[in-house]
């Protein structure tokens, strides 16, 4: 019998990972990492590979995710990539998106199609330190989605506004998360 | 007289941009952009391009940028991308660095080198919905940084702690930022 799955996803997986967090809920202790380097001006690179989660070091990525930051001529560069407030709304959209169609399978709701659009509002006084009453962060952000699915506007709705409260990103972005900045020397 | 650079920016520019913004505020007012849609389980892809900034809609992208969010296996994926939570990372990075790399500029520090590395902590219990304590997002993130340059320690330590208080995306993580979610229904 082939493995059944809801909006691609694997629901004995699914229903398994969620039993064994349940009898053990240190499976669910992530810890994610992510390297560095600058490049000039506002170049940088991003190397993206192992991470900690159900009690162990990951080893399923051969190679490691490369990204690159940049700024646009507006801002002082050159187009290397795109900028690094623009790849906070890609995070954003990913994880809103993937949250709900995970709820979604768990739900019993088929998801058809989601499209996203977002925009978020800065006001780079805030940047620049030139108004200390400016934050230096997003005043807002908006998210329209167009979910297509077997189930009523209501519910879709519902699970909706369970993705946004549920979406690791966009709580990280709605809640004060604590970040430290350490000054360190690495080996060379 | 070429043009005078420091840590890969045009001092000109810089100085000609922090002018203009003190003379207008409205030039600082940017407005980023972002479409996703899902490709099926936890894929999907972002198009980025246009911003508006500076009063004007930016026009000097001739290709959007395309990035693809996926999970790993143990969170049943098959590793398509990095997944929206490491992307987070990667936007964290390249803002902290782009921050510390402009405003050392600003204070003529010539910057050499900047490696940084970092973790984040999550409880999947939050966005799995199993325990109402746990928070969906991030419970920390900790930026390890080495950065060298033509300056004392205490010089650095200063620069690092304004650009973390000063980096957009930081500050966005740091603060409680307003997130909407609203369903809609996209021209086909």
């Amino acid at each position: 019998m082939p493995a059944e799955t809801l909006n691609g996803l694997d629901l004995k997986q699914l229903h398994e990972t969620v039993d064994a967090i349940k009898g053990d809920p240190e499976i669910a202790h992530f810890e994610f990492r992510n390297s560095n380097e600058w490049l000039g001006g506002g170049e940088n690179r991003s190397t993206i590979r192992e991470f900690f989660g159900a009690k162990q070091w990951d080893t399923s990525r051969s190679e490691p995710f490369v990204f690159t930051n940049g700024e646009p001529p507006v801002l002082l560069g050159a187009n290397e990539g795109a900028n690094p407030v623009e790849f906070l709304l890609h995070a954003l959209a990913g994880c809103v998106t993937t949250t709900t169609v995970l709820h979604a399978a768990a739900r019993g709701i088929r998801i058809e199609s989601i499209a996203t659009r977002m925009r978020g509002k800065i006001d780079l006084q805030g940047l620049l330190g030139l108004d200390a009453s400016v934050p230096a962060g997003y005043e807002s952000i908006e998210i329209e989605m167009d979910v297509r699915a077997d189930c009523s506007d209501e519910e879709l709705d519902d699970l909706l506004a369970f993705a946004r409260g549920h979406s690791p990103v966009c709580n990280t972005v709605c809640r004060p998360v604590p970040v430290t900045v350490t000054r360190a020397r690495f080996e060379d």
